[in-house]
């Protein structure tokens, strides 16, 4: 069972086996699978097999990441698969995208079980990645298996797979392996990961994502936790990080404040706008599931819609300095962290971004405003991982087939020039020859995607493996 | 051996064993001791026999703290001594005050050895509660049991002991067992738990303390972590934290922005200030021995000075928010926690200073500026300790006894009109008939107190007891 192999890929928690579980599954589903290993040379695994494919090793002879100049070491294989059609062997080809890792399962105590358990109850089937994205990508493989076998291993175009163990992380190799692999990759169209389902039971398909910068600040100040006595003359390293994070982004508006942080941001053209108003977004179901009151900025209608696709945002997603367990104690710590995540859309760096970020820190440490001299405590910004964001274009020819699938499938269906989420689209643009991307599946809020109790609904996953085959039949006719 | 004890007063642990080996040692050098409980009746425990007092008892019929309002169960005993002078029964008798609970020892890792070792190496010995306040309390031991022996018994004046339990949590009940067991514990003036040498090797007799008010601040947003995606319409519990925190301290000049914070603050009368000019700070030794290399808002001089003593701080001590482990996770943090020690001068009262901490929350969230609505996260802020300051007058007549043996022990001496530490000084001045306190021993800033690797020197342990033996001999002659 898929949701048990706990793929954390956070950690780096059992890759390979997940990855050649995913192979099984294909392979038993008739799609010709292997691993795609990335190392000092690139090493192919068909079954049981090892091979070394020198040929290919020969186009990457440093042994670094083209993206991250890192050494190539061992990070996660890919699954790649492949099946193709007899009858329309020239036809168009599908590539599908997807993930085998999953987000960390933490806070494990909230979890009702098991957070790897893949239960069922009632209509739900639990555990983390039952819906992100492990479920997503069984509707594939079912659907293309189930032309397989009604047709004597027959379908009606060429379908591809690949699915990375790295998305969580922010996919740092999938450049990597897409330049590597660019060839045997190529294709017409990327079915993406997932889709999902709005309040109104629509199957929402969208066009885009925006991008990602994550970062880690680190401030250091006392070469030990001291006694807070001294707090008077000693600066406090999480007070110094708490200012940052305020001089970064205004609470009340959301507006980043770094200079520049703006300048490319693409904006929307006016049948997107159009696009964006049509979008179902239902503000009182998301602030009960999410148990919140009002919407940051008290943003709503139309603002709201155009925000989720089209603003950038910064987030901290985790803090930690000193001591926080039982009670008290009296220290100024050593040491103050934060883990923040800025979400970027199409035209903006991420690489240019940071650099934005690391000059913002360099004037602002300590400043109640600027010109003031630098203080004591030391700031350390860490680059985590980078994604640009990408939107396809709504008048692209994979649009209406995909939107009449999905309409088919769950008996409605509308169209999203972005979801808020990030994922490396942008990417297969790039290397794939210009190929969009499209996003469909059967996800809903309610499945608590990178929340505990995540899980995915079973008519869905029907429901998303209908859509996904019809895609296939409708691209074969193009 | 006492630093084996474990006595970590944040976690509650081994109180009761610690305090029967304190009385053990008591015991062993002649001074007469015993535990004093407190429940739902005053329980006093004599080496191993237990009985209950119900006439002291009838005194506290609720069952309630007097400070806290808190049921009075199970929280650590007292260890109280008492040592008659035969030669010179109605002279003066001296309280020594200490207590036998340490800090936290985290974080673990970044001790040499078990924190709780003991261990002897050249002229140090380690552990947690070494210097703080484990050796200094045996100095008070060892110096009474000196005359014990030299004399047959006598002592040149009374003495007691009072030795509790929750000095490191801030003392939350010692202002209970104080007017519970007053008469019991009558004295002419309080020897405090500890002094410092400094870098000049003086002894530093000091006068007074800070008071302090440990708060914790909890932010609550939505009911999980959830998908940073949605960071452009939940507002981030992380960041409402950092804008409370910012919006309190000033990190420039360390000045609290918390209306009337300031109100009741006693300032220095002429005489204090010279003293606080006398008195000795070497600044680029405590930068070496914490690793900093400037000081907040840069102090010097006598600026740093009177600010160590008497300047009010606000210190965050910790902070816990989301997922800081391996990685990232992008998540909007459900809640956003902060540790936060004010500490406080004489006639600043913590559950006012609290007060007005819930006021400017209530007035602050959310907001950029004032007057404009409140926002989504819920904010808690928890009182979980508070103490009053307090200081001696430089002319208490006990003064310049105590500053002469000082000086006769360590070679020289000095005043200091406060530390820039809290106790619970005010507490035995209220309740003990105006007690002053003063306060004498051992430790220097190289011993790390609250920090890794604790220790206290052997041969200030030494001087330490001699200063105490000559503070008693003198006593004994007024």
């Amino acid at each position: 069972m898929l949701i048990k192999q706990p793929s954390v890929s956070a950690r780096n928690t059992s890759p390979v086996s997940t990855a050649r579980l995913v192979m099984q599954i294909m392979d038993k589903a008739g799609i010709r699978a292997e691993l795609l290993y990335f190392g000092r040379n690139w090493v192919v695994e068909k079954g049981q097999q090892h091979e070394t494919d020198n040929t290919q090793g020969q186009t990457c002879t440093t042994g670094q990441s083209k993206t991250t100049n890192k050494p190539l070491l061992e990070f996660p294989p890919i699954v790649y698969g492949e099946a193709k059609s007899k009858s329309n062997p020239h036809g168009k080809t599908i590539l599908f995208y997807n993930h085998y890792d999953v987000q960390p399962e933490d806070p494990a105590k909230l979890w009702k079980d098991d957070p790897f358990s893949g239960r069922v109850e009632g209509n739900r089937i639990y555990g983390r990645g039952a819906s992100d994205d492990k479920g997503e990508l069984i509707t594939r493989i079912k659907a293309v298996e189930y032309f397989l076998q009604a047709t004597d291993g027959d379908l009606p175009c060429n379908v591809k797979f690949i699915v990375e163990g790295e998305e969580e992380i922010g996919s740092p190799h999938l450049r990597d392996y897409l330049l590597q692999y660019k060839d045997k990759l190529k294709c017409d169209v990327v079915i993406w990961e997932s889709g999902y389902i709005d309040s109104k039971s629509r199957s929402v398909v969208s066009l885009g994502q925006k991008g990602i910068l994550c970062v880690e600040l680190n401030v250091i100040g006392p070469s030990n936790d001291i006694h807070s006595s001294h707090a008077v003359l000693v600066e406090n390293p999480a007070i110094t990080l708490s200012k940052i994070i305020c001089s970064m982004v205004s609470q009340r508006t959301g507006k980043i404040l770094i200079e520049d942080w703006y300048r490319e941001v693409k904006g929307f053209s006016r049948k997107e706008l159009m696009t964006i108003a049509q979008e179902e977004f239902d503000e009182e179901d998301f602030k009960r599931e999410t148990g919140i009151k009002s919407f940051a900025n008290n943003k709503t209608g139309f603002d709201a819609k155009r925000a989720r696709v089209g603003e950038p945002t910064c987030n901290v997603s985790g803090l930690v300095s000193g001591y926080w367990g039982l009670g008290f104690k009296t220290i100024i710590p050593s040491t103050a962290t934060a883990k923040i995540d800025f979400r970027l859309v199409p035209e903006m760096d991420p690489h240019t971004q940071f650099q934005r970020l690391q000059n913002h820190i360099a004037r602002k440490i300590g400043l109640e405003k600027e010109g003031e001299p630098a203080r004591g405590n030391k700031v350390e910004a860490r680059f985590l991982t980078g994604e640009p964001g990408y939107r396809t274009p709504l008048d692209n020819p994979y649009v209406t087939p995909v939107v009449q699938a999905a309409k088919e499938a769950f008996n409605s269906s509308t169209i999203s020039v972005s979801g808020a989420g990030t994922g490396p689209m942008y990417y297969f643009y790039e290397i794939l020859e210009k190929a969009s991307s499209i996003c469909v599946g059967g996800s809903s809020i309610s499945d608590k995607i990178h929340s505990p109790n995540e899980n995915f609904q079973i008519d869905n996953l029907v429901k998303a493996t209908k859509c996904i085959a019809k895609i296939i039949e409708k691209v074969g006719k193009l």
